[in-house]
């Protein structure tokens, strides 16, 4: 007979777990963003980081990816012809608006594990107007108060996709670049309010956002539900990624972009996988 | 500006590290094949659970597998026509001596973050015997002592392929049924004389093998190098397969089939990485 409580296992021959192939990909692409974006806007410009939760779709055929792997994984950039819809069902998205409504209350409760969310709900305008470049600007307004919130120029950087076979969503991670810039005049291209609940979680901010697009021209308007993880503070971010694995610096320094991407991506793999079954095909 | 110190992070909005998709895919399926296993030699019968270090090649081209992903992932079975080369060059299995080596010293150092590896050195002797099944019988002798180590019919169940873009190996994790049964008679079929290092940690055993094969009509003898790791105790991953999940043991007996595949994955992972860029194209 074989011991039946023998002592607790070792994590491995080390003694310790092997490095997450999948975080060290993620962290090390966004870090490699980071430290080659391009110099617009100097100190003001804020470097953004967001996953979005959508539906990986052959170009082509319309249909959601298929490939032969079991597990999550990441995809090799421009490798196929992608398009990621971000659009998902009023369904779900009621779906994800009582869930991360429940965990509020639940993060508020005594003995829960981790600090509690806050929640904000925000009507916003936004109206997009041409710019020098190729990168329209967007001026955001509070619909009620009409105060202006922020005026950009947003740059993409790059996106990673992450294909998920066994849940109903898979996801994408996008560095951007904000760069505000003085408030156009003249008629915005089009305009789009945004219903948006806001729940944020220590650095995170998760937005679930119902968009609703007028074009210019007139025409009928268009709705969107999407659900957005962002790294909320771009000073953060920075200051962050510039330490990562420097000497000089304490080891939780050293370290603290990494624990922010690993927190992140552990936030947006949640996300994904309470999905439900209610995604639009 | 931004909080030079700020607390430390969560692992996620739920206070928890969301599951490791990966090692609960390789669980599921070892735990799997184990439960539905066919009824063959009754109690007699010894589950294997081993992978092999190699390289996964299309079956047409000859060439590594190729696959649009970054990161490691497990492969659905049988959607690719390949086959899996478990060779490595003597280079490859000298690297690994000499790596296996050093830790079996480091690890034997006070201070060392996990328990020592043992070391046997062993010549054995297999012959093969025609069965009345599939399954050749099998008969594996001391080579010095002429000491019979053990006669058995094995029985392959299943194999999962993990392709590693990133490291210069592949890896195959295969379930298989050693049945012994009673000595053949006659003339085996071929011989194969294996030179094999076995390292010892804890519940797994490594063995690096040299392996002089010899067809019974004559030829050359063709020799191959392998690395293998196991699952030493066929009883334990038994009885800790069957308290799986289940609500009427304590906590750490349930989770113990878990806990021992999570080693397992993790020190398939650490022998993978450590394949060096000798491995043979």
């Amino acid at each position: 007979m074989s011991n039946p409580n023998p002592p607790p296992l070792s994590l491995s021959i080390l003694g310790v777990e092997p490095l997450d192939e999948f975080i060290c990909e993620i962290a090390d692409f966004v870090h490699y963003m980071i430290m080659t974006r391009p110099d617009f806007g100097g100190a003001d410009a804020k470097v953004e980081v967001e996953a979005k939760v959508g539906v990986l779709r052959d170009k082509m055929s319309g249909r959601r990816l298929a490939l032969p792997v079991l597990v999550e994984t990441i995809l090799v950039p421009e490798s196929i012809d992608l398009r990621f819809e971000s659009n998902m069902s009023k369904n779900t998205h009621k779906h994800y608006n009582e869930l991360l409504n429940q965990l509020k209350i639940s993060s508020s409760q005594p003995g829960h594990p981790s600090s509690p969310l806050e929640y904000a709900h925000r009507y916003l305008i936004d109206s997009f107007y041409p710019s020098d470049s190729r990168e329209r600007i967007r001026v955001t307004k509070d619909e009620k108060t009409g105060e202006l919130v922020e005026c950009v120029r947003k740059i993409r950087l790059k996106d990673l996709n992450i294909f998920s076979p066994k849940r109903a969503a898979d996801w994408r991670i996008s560095v951007n670049l904000e760069v505000p810039v003085p408030q156009p005049s003249g008629t915005p291209t089009h305009t789009r309010r945004k219903d948006r609940i806001s729940y944020s979680h220590e650095e995170f901010s998760i937005d679930l956002t119902q968009v609703t697009s007028t074009a210019s021209g007139g025409g009928a308007p268009e709705v969107l539900h999407e659900l957005e993880l962002e790294i909320s503070r771009p000073s953060l971010l920075l200051s962050t990624a510039m330490k990562r694995g420097d000497l000089n610096v304490p080891e939780h320094e050293r370290s603290a972009f990494d624990e922010l991407i690993r927190a992140f991506v552990n936030n947006a793999r949640i996300l994904v996988r309470n999905a439900g079954d209610g995604w639009q095909p």
